[in-house]
């Protein structure tokens, strides 16, 4: 059980050259433990998210490996796309996941940080919780004005003074890097059609409206049934069961239930778990318990 | 998601000589991909339980290992203790995890059998799931009489012949092998101190008297708290939330609710994943939306 879990969402500024992305993805997966899972690739946006996970070593040698191959192959001077971008790698958020913390994000974020900075002469900004100036946790404040905005800016303005790598903006551009917690994306499904009662939910549980601090949420219409779509952006902090709950008693106040959820892309288990020691109001469930969890301690 | 995980709990009447328990436990352990968890040994009983998972031909090959390691070292002519017991290697259940069914166990327990009737000389009785004839269902009635009721019997009753092996018993005895479900001990905590509450709940919901299928109850007293003390012998026929909640409907029947539950020992994963699912009404949840389920794959 000591065997600590990262996940790595690292997004590059190509979706269109099918022989760079195949590059990227070789230098993610050359090293041995890290376990690709996933590329989505936008051509509109020409931007690809790869997610891979694995010990705290592997991913961040996979994360240089990658962010090494796409500068070398991405001019940020020739780009075009519909989605914002700072780098030929734009953005990478390391994630805890089994047996690991926030803070063992950080400290991967920050090394890598300073190999990038070094190594490949890149600038970097941490974001997120591995920020060190509050005017950089939220990515959209960094990347405002793009690769060009920021190459105008990078070496004039002290605002713009990156935490690794130099003033300099080369055709790779500049990358951010830092720790997040897991995005659960969740959507409950009301008994009604009633638009209107989704909406009125929304705005009761998110947090811009004075509901639970990590839940973002807006009503929708799919497929004739009224739901209520969310983003859990920290799931320690405000756990999925809690928002269900809260979501039940609100459509019991409009006359109406929960008919079912969904959960889009992954979840990590730990979720799940909590979740299931909440209900089963299980005070004391150690991970030991969970016989696979046996299993897991030998994946490195 | 396709690598199957067997557990295997096997039972041996030893329990007093540690060089013993050493040399099975080897026997088990030098299968490369079983993982060994757990050793428990009861003097008085002079019975060790040993449990362990891994893939199933592993523990196929790490069951018979150590039943041969056993069948030379244990002679019970000799053998004394308080737990009844019809072999050296006394019984060998398998049980279904991760990405395994019933049948597999089945299958494994089978093949077993023949090769410890075969090769070992040992007879073999089937039993649990894997039971050819109904009256070998319980373990109980493939035991009564022990040892040396079974060595008067075995080569003159016909109810008696084993399903593998020889109609004789030597000093090893004869051993019981099969699949079964996972047991699942748990225990549920009432709001109050009234152990006739605990009792009547455990009457109205365990199959004895008239409740739930794969339910076995009774309440009891501890550190002045009323609890309802269960064996869920089935957790994917009668789920673990489903007892809960059947708990929670009789318990404010009487004017009392559930302060807490406790797990004794280990659960499949599976069993908790059930439950998140159920009471967040996560119909479509798939399990390879689990991330951490992408490493369990590996671990052969």
């Amino acid at each position: 059980m000591k065997s600590k879990l990262i996940e790595c969402i690292p997004n590059f500024s190509e979706a269109r050259r099918s022989v760079v992305l195949e590059k990227i993805k070789n230098s993610i997966i050359q090293v041995k433990s890290t376990k690709l899972l996933d590329i989505h690739s936008d051509v509109d946006h020409n931007r690809s998210v790869f997610t891979f996970i694995g010990s705290p070593s592997s991913v961040e040698d996979s994360a240089f490996n990658a962010i090494k191959t796409a500068a070398e192959l991405i001019d940020l001077d020739t780009h075009q796309g519909a989605h914002p971008r700072i780098g030929a790698t734009d953005v990478v958020p390391f994630v805890p996941l089994s047996n690991a913390s926030i803070e063992d994000c950080k400290n991967i974020s920050i090394s890598l940080a300073k190999k990038v900075g070094d190594l490949l002469n890149i600038p970097v900004y941490l974001y997120e919780e591995s920020a060190k100036l509050p005017g950089r946790k939220n990515l959209e404040d960094i990347r405002r004005g793009q690769y060009e905005g920021l190459k105008a800016t990078i070496n004039n303005d002290p605002a713009r003074i990156p935490d690794y790598g130099p003033s300099v903006l080369g055709k790779a551009g500049a990358t951010v890097i830092g720790a997040r917690h897991p995005l659960i994306a969740y959507n409950v499904f009301l008994s009604t059609g009633d638009i209107d009662i989704a909406k009125k939910i929304a705005r009761s549980i998110r947090n811009s409206s004075g509901g639970l601090r990590f839940v973002k949420a807006m009503g929708v219409l799919v497929n004739g049934k009224a739901q209520v779509s969310m983003n859990l952006t920290n799931y320690e902090k405000t756990p999925i069961y809690r928002v269900v709950e809260l979501i039940r008693s609100e459509a019991a106040r409009y006359g109406t239930t929960i008919s079912s959820s969904e959960l889009v892309g992954m979840i990590p288990e730990k979720a799940l778990v909590d979740s299931a020691k909440w209900y089963l109001q299980l005070n004391n469930l150690g991970s030991e318990q969970i016989l696979e969890h046996h299993i897991y301690a030998d994946y490195e």
